[in-house]
């Protein structure tokens, strides 16, 4: 059962944008004016409605969210701009005549965008128009509600991913609650990964900003299926600050940054899991770094081998190519330092193999979808842990069938 | 035909490292002692025949190369370090009894040596040193004995890797010889790759590492099969200087070094190629970029791109995935200024897909096994083309499955 922080509504339609005539559009309503804080890709490619999002946030008040899913409004230069522009114009229109009060001067840049879907092309307007109208006519904020709201975003999402947790406040339990998609793969809609987290804890501007900031750092950032960050990724969190009027103590704040945290490390091992042909989840963890950025440098490295990859799906314990994944990623070690573990199994230390049965580990590797590679360099105390996915037959079957 | 050099002596032999009992040691000799020069893998984790032969390039005199196959001497220790030395001791005494006179003063430390092969595993010295004293007993130096150690150098190659071409001196001729090996993917023997480049022109031995560099830097390190650099990466070129005394003007050596960088392009092409179960060899041009280095980065960055190589796999003019590769190589540049050719379909434009037809383009793709990308950024005047393979669903099944 999801724990749904107050202030929030939700509404969920079928605006048409999707060939397949499934939910893709989604508005998240704060009648309140919640804070919000935002993450976004780093490609140079960038989505009409990340641009509009990027520089609106940190937002304080933030009226609304909308995302639309089935076309990303990437790739559309300036009609892409103006089509996003109009969307957060309709969403105020729609807040100002919207039964509470505290929405009637909401104004367009109060709203944030954000889109997922085919690239290229532009947004059926007509279509949202009317989807932005109807999602105004039923909003609901129960679980059902929620539920709905997490499939209305999905692509090529196997399932919906939501998840929560809650942090006390001066003896109060506040929510969080995070809602995302994005899975293994990518075709025309370039894997976007997109997460809404809301809470009913109170947080100024910047506070969201900086936790935000830090969870996504050790989560959404933290994994790969193929090294790609699309052109309309975007995290973005809001607080309502319903559950409590007073801000909260540093101790607080570093709990509920934690809890933030786990909560988006919950979610974002959800979408390797999920790509398609994905027969292991690979958590790889670097440990004994000179700096936390070499740890992760390195982890992000092996997590992105094909080779690696290939040989986890076979459940071949090729103790080799992680070793020398670690050894091109540009980070000075000391290889005669090295430690490496799969799973339980030692396979590789000083220099060399370790003394273990290839059978035994390939066994264990086949039983299991998590599978965890652990790397000890020996050279300081810094660690970093990086998801991915196995890279099958079948992935590679999909993603060079995907359009033609 | 091949164009060989003078002053170099070819032999290979069955030593019995490889289990399939093929050739598996070559000797190249120059008995009148080469300049040599080294470009080496630049991964962390290195084989002890990498140490041995970095640590004495540019080197002059260098009196012969040694080759095994089949066992890579890598993540093998101390152990390693003196098999390695052991090998070059013993081509080093073989050269001393040799008949060539000029050769009975050579010690080992002008014998450089590569290994390719399995990683992790000793060298079995009993089978190395029996080959070493066959191998001294049969030298050749025609286009056959030229060859046969092509073939003696290979592992999961599909054919022997050599080519040709030859440069004027002073109204003479010499020639440039190139073996190399190496296959699309890898396994225990890491996709090592080997070049051997001969040549009979007077190169001073800064001369042929200066040539060596540039040649190398547009060619072998210009290729990616998985982004993968191996532990025994090697490329070495020896220089005779038996077909001329004097030296080279400039201009000589500049025309030398263009010559050989032709053909590191051509052998090193051969390299994704041969990858098991690769349908498309993809050249990636960058056009226009601000620097050089910004040029390879982002020619880098496509080459490894999971996604674009299954797209072409599949025949699919995907230009999303070809652009948001760019997009994040991490160089800055305008989203509304690039150009995007596929062979000769213009796909992208100002910020937008062009009107083009799929069909003919994915027809066009399915009918040829090589394909250009072409990018063109209008940041600057600089310009990289890096090669690459497709990624199938042979080669995912061939490397998930070479080991176990």
């Amino acid at each position: 059962m999801l724990s749904i922080p107050s202030g929030f509504q939700f509404s969920t339609v079928t605006s048409g944008v999707k060939k397949s005539l499934q939910d893709d559009l989604v508005v998240v309503l704060c009648p309140t004016g919640a804070t919000a804080a935002g993450v976004y890709t780093q490609n140079q490619i960038v989505a009409a409605p990340v641009v509009w999002s990027q520089e609106r946030t940190p937002l304080e008040p933030c009226y609304a969210v909308v995302v639309n899913s089935g076309n990303a409004n990437a790739c559309t230069g300036k009609q892409g701009e103006h089509d996003t522009h109009e969307i957060a114009t309709l969403v105020a229109k729609e807040c100002q005549t919207y039964s509470a009060e505290s929405l009637s001067q909401a104004s367009c840049d109060e709203i944030l965008v954000m889109s997922t879907g085919v690239i290229g092309q532009f947004l059926p307007m007509e279509k949202i128009r009317e989807g932005i109208r109807n999602a105004f006519q039923k909003f609901g904020h129960d679980e059902e509600a929620t539920l709905r709201a997490a499939r209305g975003i999905m692509t090529t999402d196997q399932g919906e991913k939501t998840g929560s947790r809650t942090v006390e406040v001066s003896g109060k339990s506040c929510s969080i609650l995070g809602l995302a998609k994005g899975a293994g793969m990518i075709g025309p809609n370039m894997a976007t990964m997109l997460g809404l987290l809301l809470t009913d804890a109170p947080l100024t501007k910047e506070q969201a900003q900086q936790s935000l900031t830090v969870a996504t750092s050790k989560s959404f950032n933290a994994i790969s299926v193929e090294g790609h960050t699309s052109t309309n990724d975007t995290v973005l969190l809001l607080a309502s600050g319903t559950n409590r009027t007073e801000g909260l103590t540093a101790e607080e704040f570093t709990n509920f940054t934690e809890e933030l945290t786990l909560l988006c490390i919950d979610l974002a091992k959800k979408i390797p899991s999920d790509g398609e042909g994905a027969k292991h989840l690979i958590e790889i963890q670097v440990q004994g770094a000179k700096t936390a950025q070499q740890a992760d440098i390195i982890a992000r490295t092996v997590a992105s081998s094909a080779l690696v990859k290939t040989a986890i799906a076979g459940g071949d314990p090729n103790w080799g190519r992680i070793v020398s994944a670690a050894g091109y990623a540009g980070v000075d070690f000391d290889p005669d330092k090295i430690t490496l573990w799969l799973n339980d199994h030692l396979l590789y230390q000083n220099g060399r193999p370790a003394d273990f049965s290839e059978k035994e580990v390939s066994d264990d590797l086949n039983k299991h979808f998590e599978t965890k590679i652990r790397l000890v360099l020996e050279m300081g105390q810094n660690c970093a842990t990086h998801w991915t996915s196995d890279l099958t037959t079948e992935y590679v079957h999909f993603n060079s069938a995907y359009r033609t």
